[in-house]
């Protein structure tokens, strides 16, 4: 299955974990004057959350073998399982780290992950960037208060994700990636224990003739 | 009951509307150069929520026929059927309306009004202010937009009353009016059509007697 086997592969090499078990989300500064260490790693992948907000820099961003360019004002979102690696020492971002459950699977359902399922990022427009500015602003303040209020942070993170989703433009793709969200949240959450496409076609109520089919219209790759 | 005889008062007098029928939260300026006529009405009720920002002034707000100080960063919530009443004119505030249904019960059940409930307002403390100057901005971009995500508002929203609620000092009547909560939800619901102290007991599993004194020795008020 193919998020399984990426998976098992990364688990061999580096699948970090969660850096603060006292707190579900982390924002943070990634520059390599701070943190050499974050630009000196090699491909590595993260049983967390990721959104990479990059503020400069012009390098490149690998995700899962791929070479993706980076841009100020692009966001990347890193799901669990995912490899990836910055090489560039001259990037600037923001990371925001967020714990698998973090968001509740009625956020997840808004389908506030969907433009990053397509495009693997999202460049900001230039509307939604002081929104976006505003929202990072208020999440840094909130961590940097002495009690921290999660439940505040989980607010602006998801209006953070439906301030990027609001101007995202679904290519011819999108109701395909409609249909298939509700497949790649079950394969996130049982891919461990379940490898049976008759388990996965179950829970859809389709036939797993019709799922196999399709994955394979949009991944090209099949569930075994 | 209280409530209900408040409300009924209010309806023969002004009970307004919300006012636009075609969104659920509305952001407006209050002051007497664009809108005298918010200061020329007499008192007055909604039937809808009504978050008060005080800018500038040092007048009177009076809610349910009492004088209450107005000063620069207090806010006031009134919740619908109070009445409410604003006399003068230097007064300059922002006002967010948000209609009856808007936030869930759930939200609703964070105890996110208790601070208005026990208070009737909240003077924002000097780091919650920038928090909620960028809030209030965000809740205005999102409303200049030209498609409003009001789900997105409805988070600010929620984010407000959560960064409201973060330094609001209990006093010692708190745990009191932890459990009248519930009881104050199912008035709010069901005020118009259910007077009989049984059945709002028998919904909270009490006894008509426990309750009537549980109100009596907050409220001064019993339920008939």
């Amino acid at each position: 299955m193919f998020n399984a086997m990426a998976a098992t592969d990364i688990i061999m090499l580096h699948n970090l974990e969660f850096p603060d078990d006292t707190r579900p989300v982390i924002l943070c500064d990634y520059n390599y004057q701070q943190h050499p260490i974050l630009f000196e790693m090699p491909p590595h992948s993260h049983d967390f959350y990721e959104i990479l907000f990059f503020e400069n820099g012009n390098g490149t961003h690998y995700i899962d073998f791929e070479a993706l360019p980076v841009h100020p004002n692009r966001v990347y979102m890193l799901l669990p399982g995912q490899i990836h690696y910055l090489n560039d020492i001259s990037l600037r971002a923001r990371a925001l780290l967020f714990d698998k459950n973090f968001l509740d699977i009625a956020a997840m359902q808004l389908q506030l992950f969907i433009p990053f399922q397509e495009a693997k990022f999202v460049d900001i427009p230039t509307e939604t960037q002081p929104v976006f500015k505003k929202l990072m602003e208020l999440i840094q303040m909130e961590q940097q208060s002495e009690t921290i209020n999660f439940n505040l942070i989980k607010h602006y993170l998801q209006a953070l994700l439906l301030a990027l989703d609001k101007h995202y433009k679904p290519t011819a793709n999108k109701k395909l990636n409609d249909r298939l969200y509700p497949v790649f949240e079950l394969i996130k959450t049982h891919f461990t224990t379940e490898r049976e496409p008759g388990f996965y076609a179950a829970q859809l109520q389709c036939s797993p003739k019709y799922l196999g089919s399709l994955l394979k219209s949009v991944t090209g790759k099949t569930l075994k």
